[in-house]
């Protein structure tokens, strides 16, 4: 079974910070501390009204105790598992007033990544039983990549490209710099590194054959039709890893998967978000 | 005539910077850097495939700059106004490495922008005629409510709070915690400075009904009936601004408007945005 | 009674520690790490030579906890309240280093934030009895607003505008540009959201007169005599807050006050402070 | 003659951002941007109302310039020079939008830097003819040290040290942990390189007595009658810089400079600033 | 021929920030601004006295730029190319005080910069004639990894991993903690993206014997005599990427270069810098 | 004895974090993460291989604090101690992905400090007996001063300048631009405070014999024979400090100190480090 790896505060906190400080602002939640008295605690549930795959729980839990650091979070429900409606997914107990304070901003946060890893829960659910992938792509929003691509990964998906240097990925535009697939390849194995892995993009089935004897890993096949997906992964015998792409749904991905090839890649995984329904109950 | 209000570079270069190093990562853009000669220029156009309203070209376009500062833009198509599919919406010419190094980063951007612009406009279309307003919420995405609150602007809708400073907004918590909404309503009047506006979230007539008595300004009608909404704008007799809330669709907006409330508030203009289809095209 | 916000460490923090680095610069503090056996713990107290309002004792505490943060303080004197002349309002115990080192910023912060608090009583003391509020402004110590305008509040004050996006403020200048105060009005209500309240500043009866009829909550009287104060509030019978600002002194704010208006607004008590005496003194 | 040290925007940028970041907040000057049209350019002059020594000019200008990097800027009255009441010393030109946004930002540092200046230069001048230095302290605003020293140099001041690591001060608390003046002095030449100088605060008579024997550079002379201040001066003769410290005001100021002593060091030139009254006039 | 990448101003901006600071301190340059008067203009040139690789000329000028922005630098000599010993390697016209405050700072950078390509040029002149590679390896100077990578680079070298994420380095403690190199290499690839290859280090034959079998890209083979790395070059047969290291010197390198193996990889390249003897000279 | 000064958390973990972001990049360390399970604990020990002075084991420590908040460190040989070869000098105790994560960056500085630190040991040892002090430059690299700078304290060196404004230091750039040595000395003593010390650097004994008439405090004698060196401290009979500077080695060391210099500065000891070979050992 795949695990999750593991999100480092380290990495995240400056986000959760900026978060808070614009949504406090200068002045501060005006409404809960001008209600909420200094010192009272409480308990507050998270509940996943509508159900879906739970992701970004332990970031939540870490904006509230930034507010207050005394703030204690039992997490319920794993990163990576499903919450049925209406299911309790964490309790938080804490000041009031912060509490009130944060909710906003963490359950933004949850219900973006929630949203993330449900929809490719889907769609991972939709080609069970094909020998595919699903994976997200550079589409993310920007300042939030590690937890969208992190959310990716608890919906059951697997990670492409986190940036534009770690590995190398040809498409139109450097191929028509270069004057030629061929030349494009040659002038990247020139400078990259021995540990960098090399996939083109490619239209046609004409140029997934000049791709054959190019001293590549990876091919992406764009917006090919199925029967030529098809006849795409025949040509390529496994000498390559496959990459399907673009206008990829839950509906069409089964067909695709069905094609034999190794990868799906869905941008609006994370382009296109729809958050999960996520809210804060207080128990007053 | 509503005009946009600037969007001061001196605030949003830091999330620039930040997402331009998110996927630059340390050793920059393989790809491109080993295609492309280091002193090429080109020219590249940004298109709206599939139309819509345009809000962020100047983000955009400050994007590339950050990387080559040599590079100019060219904006054919003002934020708020929208193009039609196809439409090249901006030119930019510089270094062929910048700015295939910059695209996605600024096509991430632009795109969640153009997406929040043009729903917003749909909204706001369905609505024409009515004397409503459409408002957007704070569930927007950690670190970009700056540029969201804009796109909303962009769209033809106003901006609710920008933050929990800004305003008040008692909700069934608050009121909770006091023990009733006038004592909520108190303490907050004790608090806060006169410049500060408050509102009080009701679920039910009775909830109003208390409320007209109170020193507040507005009132958010949650998950109201059209049938009680109209009824609530008839308790209030224009003495309280009246916003309703929950689970509004393009669909459903106009029937609402018609309610006689004076704003329609949406989460999901900006929790689960809609990336508009906007790609970069390079004249090689 | 009024209760005082939370002072949040996440937003005051980077504050902290940017005036530690300030101080200790580089090399730290050469003369104390060359005495102070690195090991030594010591007590210190923190006195109000002067006596006067506290404000920012959490803070002071903070600063010491960021460089020793085993050090432990104990507060003596809650901030908003009142210490005699040579009163311990903390105690410190932690390492002679540190202490040591960290006095200097704790008391500049302290010194400055008592300062207003002490100021800002004493004007609110001056105006007892009448129905007049005491605020400040936004001429606050770049950087430090939150702080500031916490410490007027601990001083028994009110904020007004903590910046230039919480509610609107129509000046001469802004008056000129428009053509007229109706068309400014005009002109912002146009624009922002429905929580956002407007307050324009006249100079004369008769400009005061014009704003009566517009949508405006509250009116900043500009640098007028008491007896025109007292004309114009008879005008306005509470339709608007009304604001009296330009050269309030404690001695002449309670015949201001007297007037009938609802806040006098003093910018002096942030711009021009006159630090609160305190010191720290090592028990060896 | 002494001439005036670069103030480096490298090093001051960063508060100015945070500055304007503090005022702007999220949404921006609210106001302004509602009423002045996106384009209108126009003129504004900074004006000295009650006159006073100029310092920081050229920062307020570059704060204009954040907004605005079009804006142009003359300045009329170099830093280090009276301007007389009334006096224009700066004219700005750009986006009114920007213009009206930065105002207050900017007046508050130049107020504060030019009331700094202001007094440090009537301090200055109260000794005139004396062989007396003026010298601050680091009783400074945590974050604006930068801009404090340079504003008592624009006085005519010197500066003192800069913080903990520029030189060694030993105090009573350090004497007192050391247990001695001797066993101090000797801990620190141990410690610290050869291009340190040591100053030692002295009390009493004896006390100086005592430090005249060992390696130092420097004595403050705290709190000590002018009588026993001439008795010290004779004493030192020449061995070591003397400076007189403690409740010095511009009243006093010439008496003490009379004894004799290389210094005059004055905490509140900085910590309790009086802010000169400077304002922004729009040519409309 | 191999060309150098682009080194983005954007990510080195900020470290140049971070150098000039720490030099520039609170009170700048007291020397430079004493003696030097404020406008004067001079020029210098940087000369590489002992001569050598040339590398990061640009981030040396780039430093004067960010406190003399009118400062003007001429590059006599590419990144990438020799200087001949005393040759002037680039030209500056600016304010003496900048020139002279930001000389350290940008010559620390360059020495070390030169000193690494030069070092690096040396070890791959040693092996010329062979077909094998120098890379560096992770042991870089914390926060300078992206500069001392592009110097290996302009040295002729070739880099490794940038960091732990871009590629996967099964060492002995990964072998031991999954209980054999099989089950690590299984582990990886259940997780990782398609486009990451996986090198696995190996201390003796029969580890490398077991590896061939396995679904990994390169090997590593760590501290084997000669003899030992000819026969695995012989074992492999090119099915995997073949890197030998530890302890290698330019006076090692040919030797080992000569077994046959792709890559060379050293440590010290970048762990134990001798910088180059570069200078600052004024035309006064 | 000496003791070493304080090494604030505060002012290098700005440094740590920066560092293990550039290791951790965006998806973090893919290797351990995929290898080690999640809540694995384990201890490593770190061995100082070729023995050497130790410097930064607290920092090291940090960094894995860090990453793993639960870890704990036992250092077993102070900074300012020497470690035999083979020795272990800490053991830490916490989760494998997290140990494994951090090695490198840890590694990285604790061997150039310690390098440092061996290195300025080893010509302290050399001129043991004579009466002068070894002491480094600012040839540090840039941003790790801080750190640098303490090692040389932990080898039992001394500190020269942290930066440009803690006190003067005239080249010969500057007497230059002065038009002699006597009006540069002039102009800076009309400049600076009283608690800043002045070296002069010369070249020749007849530019020393011009300095004995002036008011500086410490004499840079720049790459002087040993037998001018002699006559050089003849001539200044202890009237200032005298520095030895240029080309020093250890082996050399030894026959300068004995000239009768006060102190000996070495470029060498921050600019060209010899990394000690530090290695973490996990007990699997």
């Amino acid at each position: 079974m795949v695990s999750l790896p593991p999100l480092h505060r380290l990495l995240y906190e400056p986000l959760l910070r900026r978060a808070l400080e614009e949504d406090l602002g200068r002045a501060g939640d005006l409404t809960s501390d001008s209600i909420a008295p200094p010192d009272l605690e409480v308990e507050a549930s998270i509940v996943a009204r509508s159900g879906g795959r739970v992701a970004g729980l332990q970031v939540a839990a870490d904006a509230f105790k930034l507010l207050d650091p005394g703030s204690v979070t039992e997490l319920h429900c794993p990163d990576g598992v499903d919450a049925a409606p209406g299911q309790t997914v964490a309790l938080i107990r804490g000041k009031a007033r912060a509490i009130l304070s944060v909710e906003r901003t963490a359950l933004n946060l949850l219900a973006r990544m929630c949203g993330i890893a449900t929809t490719t829960r889907d769609v991972v659910a939709a080609i069970d039983g094909t020998a595919a992938r699903v994976t997200c792509t550079r589409k993310t929003t920007p300042g939030l990549r590690l937890l969208e691509k992190y959310a990716v990964r608890a919906g059951g998906g697997f990670n492409h490209r986190f940036g534009l240097d770690d590995a190398v990925l040809i498409k139109d535009n450097h191929r028509a710099l270069a004057g030629g697939v061929r030349e494009a390849v040659e002038r990247v194995r020139r400078q990259v590194g021995h540990l960098v892995k090399v996939e083109v993009e490619v239209d046609t089935l004409a140029e997934l054959e000049e791709l054959l004897g190019l001293d590549v890993d990876a091919v992406l096949l764009d917006n090919m039709r199925v029967d030529l997906l098809k006849e795409a992964v025949a040509m390529v015998r496994g000498r390559l890893v496959t990459e399907a792409s673009g206008g990829l749904t839950p509906d069409t991905a089964r067909e695709v998967a069905a094609t034999g090839v190794d990868l799906l890649s869905l941008g609006w995984l994370t382009h296109s978000v729809k958050a999960l329904d996520v809210s804060l109950d207080l128990a007053v």
